[in-house]
């Protein structure tokens, strides 16, 4: 088991303090941003086991995966995966005994608290699924949002495995009557002499998702480790990462969202020039998505000749159907092959297409149908927060042949 | 990237020394059993990055994954995937140019070597495979055969990513005729003053192991590693390992088997009493095998109640069509459910049953059929060498409840 090292107490107390100034300077997205504008910096503690050489590490909260480490194996390894912590990750403590940690189940028949060793009896499912940050591509925002400027990774392909929720809800006698929310409560350390719901970090997500959510224990084959949310993290498959509570305390079926910022407030679709208000939508389903990780200008020179462009495709909640590739920046497409395993419909796809590229400069683009109809857009939605950048042309990647 | 680490020199000598010394004392397989005998060994340096706690250490170039940290995400992570070397692994420092790897082609039309850049150019395939080590299981043998007694964890479940062996065949204008078996040769660096047949990793397979054959330099979603055959490796899906090459240097096609050792009386299926010799069968496709990873006494104590009884299920060639688990030793047996995503027909897929456990002791087995009608047998075929241990019987747990 790769143990994350414990965060050093320094660290720890300059992620606290960032949190807190945030509250008053810039809200919930300015700590990324201030702190990526300084030189690059080490991993964090709690992901010091991480590849260093395949991540951009913006700041202690905020990792992302460079483009080129994505590779073809369909899975993001652990150590390769981005990480976006809303509040500074807990104590290392709390993975000492990962079977007595506890959750709160609340809005069904009979509520209960369960540890994990209890959760483990009632059922076992693994899920692969695309775990995205709802922020991934907000750097190719010319409106420079506020945020972390991800490009392409803050996204990854996961495999989970622990209880399916809907077994959970079976074993405390159903929902009760009137709920319309799955709300997941996570358990970072609050910081001190503000508001709880200004900082908490709590989000609902609609009923629906309850069919396909798991309390996940492990990631990967690994007991799922510190940076991401272990000892149990809520799985909301098909839906942006955000939704996707670490250090799970408690899970409540609602009648209405939860009252935190995070979810009042926070990653909703604000259109540009308003502020971000509840009745706007919130990042709940990732749309249909592609990108191209090869070739790519930092993977070297290219020769003339035959490349296997090669990239990413999901559509959320559904399957990918297929995959276009441009190599004249969207002016003629060519339908590109899936290749690899399906690890189901929650999971990315590799697809693959051979071109020819001669001497000169090609833009590169690839766009995905998911099994809806729906079709990759070539324009991003503008909305203030630079959330759920789907922009086929955002993510063209230009390369040139000697 | 997880770069291995530079083996140290001192463990290098000691490698060699143990190989060629092993030529004259006890064969291919005495020397993992002298070491195996020795305390607890660290990590050998070329594999320093893995993960210490899941795994067994035998000797310097046996590493065994421990049966509890399978996990049930199906993909084992790099830093869990067993090693077994047949010589000591190369310096670190044919890494340093992955591209210029050169692999040659034989057997074709029109026989090239190519670099690893230029194979890239060829095609791309991603796979999911069993690795296994076809002395899996020998620890299981009563006989004791020589080499290292591995129970269950000479196998992983791995993502490969390369290009198609075919497709290199197709560049190379085809096949020569009356070729009969792909035959891949390792880039060790070989010991002097021995005979190099006597020494050299390489295996032949049939032909009809070329369709579903890559050559692979990614595997679980990072640059295929050291330990693992990195930069190039003959994949061979559905093998046991010994035929899955690493830093593969040669490729041919060849109207006969190879005159190594390795290959003419290395892993033969002797029957017992015989010498072993090359009209005995080779340790080619795996047969369909299954075993129970969870609950195990090693997980802690078990209470009255449910518990979710799950494992791994793989048919080598052919794809698992179900799982039967028993919790009376085989006297009677249940439909387990398959779980998870399915990686294709190479790889494992996780099984799991629900199972009411009381007081007292319960034998645990599971037992696997494969889509060809094959199933998995209740005895191994005795060998000399303790090749291809499926025996259901023998994989059984024994826990106790409370």
């Amino acid at each position: 088991m790769k143990n994350p090292m414990t965060l050093p107490r320094r660290h720890m107390l300059a992620g606290s303090a960032a949190a807190l100034s945030a509250l008053g300077l810039a809200g919930w997205t300015g700590v990324a941003r201030a702190q990526a504008a300084a030189a690059p910096k080490p991993l964090p503690g709690y992901a010091g086991w991480k590849s260093a050489n395949a991540l951009i590490v913006h700041s202690g909260s905020t990792l992302e995966t460079r483009r080129a480490a994505f590779g073809t194996s369909v899975i993001t390894p652990s150590g390769q995966l981005y990480v976006r912590n809303n509040l500074p990750a807990p104590d290392a403590a709390i993975l000492e005994n990962r079977d007595a940690w506890s959750v709160a189940i609340e809005g069904v028949k009979s509520p209960r608290t369960l540890t994990l060793a209890e959760l483990k009896t009632l059922g076992l499912e693994t899920v692969a699924t695309v775990l995205q940050c709802s922020g991934n591509g907000r750097g190719f925002f010319p409106s420079k949002p506020s945020g972390t400027p991800w490009t392409v990774g803050a996204a990854g392909c996961v495999v989970w495995s622990g209880v399916p929720l809907r077994a959970v809800v079976a074993a405390l006698g159903g929902l009760a009557d009137g709920m319309a929310y799955v709300t997941g409560t996570g358990g970072e350390k609050l910081p001190e002499g503000v508001d709880p719901l200004s900082v908490l970090v709590e989000r609902s997500v609609p009923l629906k998702a309850m069919d396909d959510a798991i309390l996940a224990w492990e990631m990967n084959g690994e007991p799922l480790p510190l940076a991401h949310g272990g000892p149990l993290r809520l799985v909301v498959p098909g839906y942006q990462g955000v939704n996707n509570i670490k250090y799970v305390k408690r899970v409540a079926f609602t009648p209405a969202q939860s009252q935190a910022r995070i979810m009042q407030h926070g990653y909703r679709m604000s259109p540009p020039g308003t502020k971000a208000s509840p009745d706007q939508p919130s990042v709940w389903e990732m749309t249909v998505k592609s990108w191209i990780n090869g070739p790519l200008p930092e993977q070297g020179p290219l020769k003339a000749g035959v490349a296997q462009v090669h990239g990413v495709a999901f559509g959320g909640t559904h399957p990918v159907k297929g995959v276009e590739v441009s190599v004249d920046g969207g002016k003629t497409w060519q339908a590109a092959q899936l290749v690899g395993p399906d690890l189901g419909r929650f999971a990315w796809r590799q697809f693959v297409l051979p071109v020819r590229l001669g001497a000169g400069t090609h833009v590169l683009a690839s766009r995905a149908t998911d099994t809806a109809g729906n079709v990759q857009a070539e324009q991003r939605e503008e909305n203030v927060g630079g959330y759920n950048n789907t922009s086929w042309s955002d993510h063209a990647v230009t390369v040139t042949v000697a």
